[in-house]
């Protein structure tokens, strides 16, 4: 069942913006077990959507567009439906009620214009829009189911359920069964040579690799049984790389482990986004305490009594520095765990000895410090992360090798 | 002048991944004054990638292809583009030799596996990649100029600027002047309603909102004359929302009004974000004490000397706390100006008085403190985001006041 997805607006053709909806949709759909073949974005020109809509239904039986259903007379998808389909426009009567209601509440009539976003073609069947105006629809054009959607993307998101539904009612559709796990440390050529024998030994598995830093996930897809079963070889292979296999921050994962004890953080080059990423996630405040963005050697020393000698003698960037600064946090804030992490983000101020994408990272706890030296000469922002990750992670293998 | 980007690639169709090569490429392009008339993405499959290639050097005069060039048996850009020209694939020498050389360094020779990557269509011209092994390539299908570059973001963008060269060495390019204000504060419907007797008086400028929250950017294009001669109306008009026009970080921003002048953060339901978005650009040591991330009451009050007393009076999201937060921060951190936030960033945790997305900021300076409460019932990300961003417009007000 191959399915093209549409996007239609200037702003996505132009590059204005990142179009995040097709991956939003194309996600959704390929999780259902649809083949998602076809991405296209054409401008809000009506021969232009026209041909996108002709390509589409010739060589896919689902057709997703999303966009151009807005009040505004450069919003024409409707109009080019109608004219592709040879029908009419009709107002969705449930989304007019709706519209016309709220206008009521403000003592106001919607104009003709306002009401221009209520249209579906006649032929279609209306898709009901949960948090905005404009409804979605559903119609066939050739041999392809065709779903015309709102480009705002909560709107989609929160209209995609639905399709997805109408989906499953018009087709057999059978999701192969997919695990991911979502790893931290391995490079994708390293993971991929520790599991090649496993790999090689289920040939009905399908092995996937994706990098988004810092992360690297592997997802393998077959029968839920295979799946099961290699579960283990996988674990035993490449486990102490392992975050998760869901969706939970690694902040999160880590407030798991910890299990009620808590962690406060020191730091210099990340100037506090370790903290953002520990409490990217609601409920954060049951095992993060907070911390010290000591960006200064002056805040180093006052708030969290590095001695005045270590910065001397090794510098901000040494193992001495972020030892003390794990541990001064730590017996500052009270808290069983400190972490600290003081390195060179560049792009300036990297010296021969010490390169920018130097970090030092620091753990401690239960009165031991353990520490790591990074070396990851990439862009500031990305220094910056792996930096935050890594802490992390020693945070995690000395919770787990307790 | 029409352009078709064709992205390839079985993560992008999937929705694995949000494609933002396609946006990128298209930015640069329109930027020279090409028009991106279509995007396309399609698999790793002959078939689909034939498909894409000769729909798109129908309709454009330009072509951009990425991805499909690494050395794996399932990259097979390079052999499609043969087939469709009815070419030989070669290797490109310079490339071949640049991978040798590497190869040879570690003692090591280069499989033919290996060796994939470096080829290109024998009637191809090849395109250097500084920070990577596979070249690019430039083509005539058609009456297409079609251009073949890797997918890997880093590499893709380090490419652009010679596929531009070749373009505006092939075409009569010339861009349209604009300019951008990039803007936070206010909503995207307030500014045009603001301006909307500037835009009426200025038929041959064109309006463009984009929102990428927590920022809103007007662009403005047309004649550079009438975009200079509009500039000091619109900043009449919405001076106050203006971060920049350029591309830096509003902390980087801030640091420059700053002029030498240090600040220090306390956050709490933020925990270290605003310390991040302060140091996003380098050299933010100039202006950039440190902070603490107060996320719990203990450490307001010990490390921020907020008094036990505002907090069981009126609790830790107060004007009270968060006047006592920036305050305690500039004193403990000797800087001119402390900044603080205290909020609910949810998704539990608000109350009827309190709900989710009330935040209140602080900025101390000059021994006089100014506070804002916000409401934003947003996402967690996004309440934090535009809490930070609010914080910093607050020293941005004062900063530009004085």
């Amino acid at each position: 069942m191959a399915v093209e997805i549409i996007t239609i607006g200037d702003e996505v053709c132009r590059g204005d913006i990142v179009d995040s909806n097709k991956s939003r949709i194309a996600d959704n759909l390929t999780k259902l077990g649809l083949l998602v073949q076809w991405h296209t974005s054409c401008r809000d020109v009506t021969e232009d959507i026209r041909q996108a809509i002709e390509i589409a239904t010739a060589r896919a039986q689902v057709v997703i567009c999303t966009g151009g259903l807005g009040p505004t007379t450069d919003d024409i998808t409707v109009d080019v439906l109608c004219e592709v389909l040879g029908s009419e426009w009709k107002y969705d009567p449930q989304a007019k009620a709706i519209l016309e209601k709220r206008y009521e509440a403000i003592g106001r009539e919607p104009t003709e214009l306002t009401l221009r976003q209520v249209r579906i073609p006649a032929v279609a069947a209306p898709i009901a829009n949960p948090v905005g105006m404009a409804p979605g629809s559903q119609m066939t054009i050739g041999n392809a189911q065709v779903f015309s959607l709102p480009g705002v993307p909560r709107e989609l998101e929160a209209m995609l359920p639905e399709v997805g539904d109408k989906l499953k009612g018009s087709f057999e559709l059978s999701a192969i069964p997919e695990i991911t796990y979502r790893t931290f440390g391995a490079t994708e050529s390293g993971m991929a040579k520790r599991l090649s024998s496993i790999e090689k030994s289920n040939p009905n598995l399908s092995f996937h690799y994706r990098a988004s830093i810092p992360e690297i996930s592997l997802r393998i897809a077959g029968e839920q049984v295979a799946l099961d079963n290699v579960d283990a070889e996988i674990r035993e292979a490449i486990g102490k790389y392992i975050i998760t296999t869901d969706q939970r921050p690694m902040g999160q994962v880590l407030g798991e482990i910890l299990a009620g004890e808590k962690v406060a953080v020191a730091e210099s080059c990340t100037a506090g986004l370790l903290g953002a990423l520990f409490t990217k996630a609601g409920g954060s405040s049951k095992y993060f305490e907070g911390g010290v963005i000591a960006y200064s050697n002056q805040v180093k020393i006052q708030q969290l009594s590095v001695s005045e000698k270590t910065l001397e003698q090794f510098g901000a960037v040494s193992e001495a520095c972020v030892k003390e600064m794990a541990q001064g946090v730590s017996e500052r804030f009270n808290t069983p765990w400190g972490l600290s992490i003081s390195g060179i983000a560049g792009p300036s101020g990297g010296t021969e000895e010490k390169p920018v994408g130097t970090v030092w990272i620091a753990c401690y706890g239960n009165g031991e410090v353990t520490t790591q030296k990074i070396f990851y000469p990439r862009s500031r922002e990305k220094i910056r992360l792996v930096a935050c990750y890594s802490a992390m992670a020693l945070l995690m293998r000395r919770l787990k090798s307790r």
